[in-house]
């Protein structure tokens, strides 16, 4: 039906407290490094999708502004939110100018500043992201007391502990401290983790993302441009996409982002894949470990592992490297960082990388059926996109 | 290339001060009469576009929290942005998904409540629009400074009169008044703007559009889908969209916007219409007259005026209903209304029914081409978008 998209190019910034540069700067670090890769010029762009929250920063609408620092002017452009999904919702822009044919090379600029957060802070900001009139404004819940009703739903339904969380998060920092792109560079202990002072019980620091500056980019480019940029082009197999309610009192339980369990679902029905069977066809995973008991969610409602035995996986360290299903191995939101707009494009550059067997030897997943998932999630569970990667060209579109 | 997509359903809310809706319920009165229109339902829906500039908001990413509200949920979203283009550029998001396969039936809803703006002002926030860092932060320029530079200059150049301008406001508001949505109800006279007090010279209130409320929505279907939900769907011929510098001192010079010229001419070749020609072919347009001097910029800037005659079209109300090309007959930015986000939705919505001969008698254009033109500008010509919209089946794709 529509063209076939491939990416051709990647770039990603150091992630972490980015004092040292503003946002066009910090943009133009992951943009500059995937021109280079995919070996074309500002004027070969037809279509830049831009992504970020902002919202707290002094220049809210950066599009324009970084796109001319970039040399991408006058090119078209729309900057796209979908929370702390945007990166991956802009990739679904910029898929689906290339696949319509309105573009024939199109970019996906992710970035954020959030260390640079005047008032209302970031983490007031972020609330707001939730179902601001009930929720956050008559009782103060902040993104930890979403996610630890969650924890606490799960711990107390399935059994799993303390320790488990910190399991994903000893397991995150671990990857990232192999990613010289990520803020976090050293390895922690369970110990650390389980002696971190709480956020909201049952998560402590440790469980959390960090506040993160980054960027990354990702360039898109039809079937037939793609075969003469590169060798090695990494397709877009399917994309699923759905929302959910943003109103937590609203939720039939607390045990699984619906949103997500459907973005899944969809993306495996156009990729023409078995849920039951989904770990045999996939090599590699980056989900949202927005807080640890995130990527715990994520593995069941991706059909990781059965409802209730998710957190089993971290036991057995099958989501390590050498695990059936490795995640995060680029350290994750926990350790990579979480730049929220960045976040689902950062995502497609290390997958991408991870198929094409380029990124550091001690996080390189082994790759055999050559496709990687990933899993972006927006609010807690507003928006959930679900993208294939794949190193063979679709069969069908 | 891309499938052909129609707009098969339209809904436009009341504009102006509209204290007595939240945002959702806002935006619902344009999706529901959407809904009705196009004669299918919440769940028949595959993805909305959410145009939102918002900000000042207290509800700071409410694409979701719209959605939710008018039972969309599951379904796909995100937010769009391009300032004041926020709304064509949430059509281009529809449109590509509906050309490019990933959706069958899409909605694109533009809502935007700017009269519930706190600290910072809207006024400030819209300057941050601008070049932030040194026009806006050193300057003090806001909105109405910015095109008071660009009627200066035109004015000097052409001989262009402050009357001129007003003829613009008089024309806005006289087909305002023939439209029941429209913010301002009332004609004025040529008296009346030009006693107006001044804003930024050579701008007068009357040459200034107001601080609106207002939400908009259309429904765009794939050709197969279309064929079945209507008798008269709408197509879209072409989408021509550009960007240019945020920074006014770089600028060639104040006589033209140049990413509209861009976007026009790609919009234009996309439909393998001449330029030269082009008001031959086109029935009606809707131009984003924020203010006074835009409108006749766009003249120019579009090719319905050769460079520097464009005031003279309105000495001869050549752009009035019975003349050679019919411009915002729906009262246009200055006198029904701009509420960012639906602002690019309104047009679309309102060129549909002129081209499907429905709407109010005084102001319906004599549809001989079957051709309409929507020009939208974020920004002072950061972002431009020209939308051609055609009641029949565009050749070519």
């Amino acid at each position: 039906m529509g063209r076939n998209v491939a990416i051709v190019g990647t770039g990603h910034s150091k992630f972490g407290n980015r004092y040292d540069v503003n946002i066009p700067e910090l943009a133009w670090e992951a943009i500059k490094q995937a021109l280079d890769e995919a070996g074309v010029d500002q004027k070969d762009i037809d279509f830049a999708s831009f992504s970020n929250v902002g919202g707290w920063s002094s220049e809210p609408l950066p599009a324009l502004v970084v796109l001319e620092y970039a040399g991408l002017t006058p090119k078209a452009t729309y900057r796209v939110e979908a929370a702390c999904a945007s990166g991956s919702a802009a990739i679904k822009a910029a898929h689906d100018a290339v696949a319509s044919g309105q573009a024939d090379i199109a970019i996906a600029i992710g970035v954020e500043k959030m260390n640079e957060s005047p008032t209302p802070t970031v983490i007031e900001f972020i609330g707001r992201a939730g179902n601001y009139f009930w929720e956050f404004q008559n009782f103060g819940l902040t993104f930890p007391g979403y996610y630890a009703l969650y924890a606490t739903a799960y711990m107390d339904k399935y059994g799993a502990t303390e320790e488990d969380l910190c399991r994903v998060a000893v397991k995150n920092h671990y990857y990232a401290s192999l990613n010289p792109k990520a803020q976090f560079t050293k390895p922690i202990t369970m110990e650390m983790c389980m002696n971190s002072r709480y956020i909201a019980w049952p998560l402590k620091l440790f469980d959390c993302s960090p506040i993160t500056d980054g960027a990354a980019a990702v360039i898109l480019a039809s079937e037939e441009v793609a075969k003469k940029l590169t060798d090695s082009p990494v397709w877009i197999e399917s994309i699923g996409v759905a929302s959910g309610t943003s109103n937590l009192s609203k939720r039939q339980g607390f045990l699984s982002l619906e949103a997500a369990v459907e973005a899944a679902n969809m993306a495996y029905k156009k990729a023409g894949l078995n849920r039951e069977e989904i770990v045999k066809h996939i090599d590699v995973a980056e989900v949202h470990d927005c807080f640890t008991i995130a990527e715990i969610l994520a593995y069941e409602d991706l059909g990781f592992a059965k409802r209730g035995e998710g957190y089993k996986l971290l036991r057995e360290e099958q989501t390590h490297k050498d695990g059936l299903i490795p995640v995060n191995l680029s350290g994750g939101l926990k350790a990579k960082g979480h730049p929220l707009g960045a976040t689902g494009i950062s995502m497609a550059v290390d997958l991408t990388r991870q198929l094409q067997g380029r990124v550091e030897k001690g996080r390189q997943a082994t790759i055999v059926n050559g496709r990687a998932l990933a899993h972006n999630i927006g609010g807690t569970g507003h928006y959930a996109y679900v993208t294939l990667y794949n190193l063979s060209k679709p069969r069908t579109r």
